[in-house]
């Protein structure tokens, strides 16, 4: 008999509700003859909550306790979602990160997994139970303290526990049906993914859709495990995460055209910022200057441009995008430089927005750049900068542009649906 | 350097503020150059809030994951109050039931305590930390899984923690001064009790006054761990419950008059019901069933008295108090039994009282029974059952006239002050 894990997050357990819906699909899913093994998140917002309370009593809560304090809200939500299965009449048994045997380094608040020993969680499942384990967490092998995995570490507890276990495939429920083309919200021509690849799902996620978390989906990568992202709302298939070749053994099943496949999806993101730093003297050592300051400052860079320098002054432009969280921080170590660099100025620009198209057909297939490009010149958008890889081509564009610049490339590469696609979202508003 | 453990109940740790304010106290008593270990209750209603949630999804939870549950609560309250003590500059860490090495049985709900290893706790002390331990809770030896010790266990595992480490004291705060020669709240006269053995403590306690739980006083005699009751809301000293001879000393020191040391306090209990089976043919056998359906109902039962039957008819009246919340459940069990005892009816009455009068003195001082029946009965309080211990005589009498009982009693062992004592309650109205 296969096992089966399926995530469920906070708000698809926000209340009792809640938590009595996710207890009869549980129960579904174990009557058709799986092993269950249920990974979840602490209910709504208790994680925030209790972030309140520690800042209550300390500005600066000692992370071991913050762990300590955080990880109360998964056995909450473990326990009482173990309890609506026991009331359905199936055996059910909840277990801490601990007792699952998620095994993780030291670093409290982003420890990272080095090891699952789920013996008990295997006992139970051979004596017939389901097993509901708390995401988020675990134990440090060398201090024997609770660790957290930091947000969105439940995705990642589960892909660990599915991969430990053997497990056909690891469901990660939300809200939402799947991965789509681009967010339905701004494109309502956008069609769920049936099947999408690790590399693209990861350029998906870190241009900015909000769907998997990269480490999670870095894991099932490493160890080739499925993962099925579908909605908890609805019983209707979602996205199937897997390897490469499998989504193209599954295009030729279908007989898909070459282009369908060449572009995935069109991800956007609005939370950067655009730092220019005009003037700076074309010689070695100046750029290293500025990245290491910045780098210093602990500053997530994305795109990085710098443009020919003039030929008659000597002096070029270094433009970067970065969190705009961290913009005063960056302003501020940027500012401490100029002395030493002896730069024009800087320019900070938070109006931006980043879109991308990321596909793996990508790198086999000339002219993409160039038809993304001019799909954005037709709808009027105006490129600021470029970003490539492997398999995405990303433009910084004005953020009032962004939501053309996503439409005019999910119809350029014929990614909609003839219909627009009705789009199941939970009670949850997000 | 000695150890102290101090226990923190939840009406001490109900909020932010009050977490400070404790996390203040603990930092003081560790000023004074003592190793402390603190073991802390949930916060406020939070049990009860869990146990809402709990009832929610399911009418009958598993025991189990109830308490898998609830343990969550202490886990809040531990981590807070850790935080709250490194705001202060000092090093404090949290340690559930588990990691403090309090081993239990593996009755849920239930759970007693089998050993304690607190290596842990010992090494966190070593290292001039303090250390919060979850109360309450505890791991089962056989099944490794997380149990509580049921309500009041925190207690229970604070004198558990202070025996296994050898601790000076276990001190145990709530928001109240002490143990009261009465309840204050009936008795404006009532004193502050200095010193009180095991003993009397155990039979206060059992008979209503709500100072300490009955296992956590036997866990403390029997170790003879000395338990410090106080105030979290005064520095004032409180009441000293120590072994039988510490009090015998306490007292000669102070050359205290013999009867002083006679009674040591009044506890009354509104808790309680009566039952009165008419009519019960007094042979061998009838009662024994009586009592065996009862049993098997699962009633705790206090008093008994049975009267001498009436020559004339052969029959006898049996009458016993237990718990009103078990007054239904009784009445059936006796229901069932009329036709195979034969006994004319079945009285219940819920507006009854039991006042107690508790002294190690009593049992060598004759005439206190009668000194106490005559107090009763120039305050015009009728006696309606009547039991007695080698340290103790209760009697039940209807409930308008406790009080009067109380302050009969009272008055007639002169127990009061002189004067008014000013009683420092906390803020939360208990």
């Amino acid at each position: 008999m296969g096992i089966i894990v399926q995530k469920f997050g906070g708000s698809s357990v926000a209340d009792a509700a809640g938590v009595k819906r996710v207890a009869q699909r549980i129960v579904n899913t174990k009557k058709q003859g799986h092993n269950v093994v249920v990974v979840v998140s602490a209910m709504g917002d208790t994680t925030d909550e209790l972030i309140d309370l520690a800042n209550e009593v300390s500005p600066l809560p000692p992370a071991r306790e913050l762990d300590m304090l955080l990880t109360a809200g998964e056995r909450i939500s473990m326990a009482v979602l173990s309890m609506a299965i026991n009331d359905l009449g199936h055996d059910a048994r909840s277990f801490t990160g601990s007792q699952a045997g998620v095994i993780t380094d030291a670093e409290h608040g982003r420890a990272k997994i080095i090891d699952v020993s789920p013996g008990r969680i295997e006992a139970a499942i051979s004596e017939g139970a389901i097993a509901i384990v708390a995401g988020f967490q675990g134990v440090s092998q060398t201090t024997k303290d609770i660790t957290t995995l930091g947000r969105g570490g439940s995705d990642t507890t589960a892909v660990a526990l599915a991969v430990a276990l053997k497990a056909d495939v690891c469901e990660i429920y939300s809200d939402v049906d799947g991965i789509f083309t681009a967010d339905p919200r701004i494109e309502p021509r956008a069609r769920k993914i049936p099947r999408i690849s690790y590399e693209e799902t990861l350029e998906m996620a870190a241009q900015g859709a909000k769907i998997l978390h990269l480490r999670c989906v870095e894991y099932a990568r490493r160890y080739n495990m499925p993962i099925h992202v579908r909605s908890s709302f609805s019983e209707k298939e979602g996205t199937w995460v897997v390897n490469a070749e499998d989504v193209a053994q599954e295009s030729t099943d279908k007989e898909n055209t070459v282009e369908e496949a060449i572009i995935t999806g069109v991800a956007h993101d609005r939370s950067q910022a655009k730092i220019t730093v005009v003037g700076v003297p074309d010689k070695v050592g100046e750029a290293a200057a500025i990245f290491r300051a910045l780098a210093d400052a602990a500053i997530n860079l994305d795109m990085i441009v710098q443009n020919v320098s003039a030929a008659t002054t000597g002096l070029t432009d270094i433009s970067f995008t970065l969190p705009r969280t961290q913009g005063q921080v960056a302003m501020g170590a940027l500012a401490k430089l100029q002395g030493e660099v002896g730069y024009d100025k800087v320019l900070y620009d938070d109006g931006v927005g980043k879109v991308s198209i990321v596909g793996a057909g990508m790198s086999s297939a000339p002219g993409i750049s160039a038809r993304f490009f001019e799909s954005l010149s037709a709808a009027g958008v105006n490129i600021e900068m470029i970003s490539t890889s492997e398999i995405r081509v990303s433009v910084v564009v004005a953020e009032p542009q962004v939501e053309a610049a996503v439409n005019a490339a999910h119809a350029a590469f014929g990614l909609g649906s003839d219909e627009v696609e009705a789009v199941v979202y939970g009670g949850t508003g997000r």
